[in-house]
């Protein structure tokens, strides 16, 4: 897999370098710290600050997630590697306005131990943070506690970022997260794997006319491998599943993402996100809200899944507030 | 080439009805011809239209620059193929606002055959119609009116898109719309092919260590084919040619793209960026702006342009200019 790259050990690095150069009026990297990078407009006293993170690879989540309605801060890993606790307590130190700090992040077991150490150092500083992990994943665990984080996260994010923004307490912060992830689905279809810069070896392998239903964004293997489907019937697959798992019907609403892992054609997930309304529509449920894009990536894996929230009253009105960050294509 | 799709001769109106399903905050399909799509908000009275178009397969673009800031209307080709008159003129009296329509496109012999003939036709409505064809692509022509428009087209489109919001005249607009087209270059590298979907076959061919200079959107020949060098030196490769075009020096601004084919990571992108801000550093060139991320891709192509807009205080003042579309990933 041909890549522009300068060398794979500095690619992270100058991936950050690039992108706080190239906007400045969103971000900036930490002199302490140089995984460490915050918002221009943070600190903000009395807010709770909202920090993410994980490992790289997956941009433009989390390093982009940062603005208004969105994270402070983020702590930033090797590729599809948890940042360790360090970087994750300068932005904590650096972001917090006295009320308090959330942690939001995919629930992987070296983000979780982490950032649970991070909780620990930040409480020596006398900053409180509280800890909610995005586990949307449906395909990956029965439980739901011990499921992953995938493109979900980033409806978590959102939901947080606005509360947090909307001046809310840390409780009612850490509550509404937590609303938001409980509410949240994912199921994905994976066709072609990524190539890790450092090994050049590929996450995961498939025949040339496979689809594997479930596939974590790491590589993890998924549920269901066949032959791959049309498009009406690939998210046929992933809605049932997401169905099955959080039943929704008639006079309920809906955010719906439908998030590219990186290869994928804009194209082709306009064309899933068409199956999508329309199994919604069949059910009666109303869309409320719609996300179709990159969000959350695995480097050039090729490949899609469908998040859908299941929102009441309070998430809808978290995902309509206004955020904006430097994450996405500017105009 | 593995696709997320149901049939190849659907995948335009599927991805039109998708994209027009998930965002009816920007934009309705007409109902007369389902390859014009144009803004919730038009036509507005007194304000000069901005028509644009072409080929699909290049999502974002053209489809997505819908909004306030940007185009009035879109006329949708099949992939890869200009639009016919009857959609360009369906969009054109659609959004006419009284104050004549400026069409916006790349160069290509299909698409100036075609929208020639729309402005023809809308004469006959009395719509009065200029049209700036966009001629980015330094590497395909040496005269700069006979080049190819390709990721400028982004920057072009954002410039007139902001005349016209201003309320400014039909004149205006298209001189402004001009001057911004002078003003901007573009240098692309590509590393692999895109699949059409109804062929299945690549869009060209390239060794597994081969790099080549200048290849065109649809596949059109480039101008050097070598081995992939660091994201560094492929940098100045784009740059050199860019500055051999279109010197600048100290105290200059510019505003810098760099763009994604299609299945090139933003991490990669990153990286590019990073590489050309330092170049221009060099040079003493001031960034003004900057873009990030894919505007006008080829299907899944691998690689990616840098644009590079000299702007003098009025295109400052345009690319300044708040926009709003469904183009691009929402928050």
């Amino acid at each position: 897999m041909k890549k522009l790259i300068n060398a794979p050990n500095s690619v992270v690095d100058e991936m950050m370098e690039g992108y706080a150069a190239a906007y400045p009026q969103y971000v900036r990297i930490l002199p302490q710290n140089k995984r460490s990078i915050v918002s221009v407009n943070t600190a903000r006293p009395g807010k709770v600050g909202i920090v993410i993170g994980g490992g790289s690879g997956h941009e433009p989540a989390s390093l982009g997630l940062i603005g208004k309605g969105l994270a402070d801060g983020v702590a930033v890993g090797n590729v599809f590697a948890s940042p360790p606790p360090a970087p994750i307590l300068e932005v904590t130190k650096e972001i917090h306005g006295g009320a308090g700090v959330v942690y939001l992040y995919g629930n992987y077991a070296g983000d979780c131990m982490n950032f649970d150490m991070a909780v620990e150092l930040a409480g020596f500083e006398d900053i409180r943070v509280e800890t909610v992990r995005v586990t949307d994943d449906v395909a990956s665990a029965a439980s739901s506690d011990q499921r992953r984080g995938i493109a979900g996260c980033f409806l978590v994010y959102k939901a947080a970022g606005a509360a947090a923004n909307k001046g809310l307490s840390l409780d009612e912060v850490v509550r509404l997260a937590s609303h938001a992830n409980d509410s949240v689905r994912t199921m994905g279809v994976g066709l072609s794997p990524c190539y890790l810069p450092q090994t050049g070896e590929p996450s995961f392998t498939l025949g040339d006319d496979e689809m594997e239903i479930g596939l974590g964004i790491h590589g993890e293997p998924g549920v269901m491998r066949g032959p791959l489907q049309t498009a009406d019937e690939v998210a046929r697959i992933l809605f049932d599943r997401i169905m099955e798992d959080m039943p929704m019907g008639t006079g309920e609403r809906a955010a719906v993402l439908v998030n590219g892992l990186g290869s994928t054609p804009q194209m082709q997930l306009f064309i899933i996100y068409r199956s999508i309304a329309k199994l919604l529509e069949e059910r009666g449920v109303q869309i409320h809200r719609s996300y179709v894009g990159e969000y959350v990536t695995s480097l050039e894996m090729g490949g899609c899944s469908v998040s859908i929230m299941k929102l009441d009253d309070e998430l809808a009105e978290l995902i309509d507030e206004p955020a904006d960050c430097a994450m996405f294509v500017q105009v």
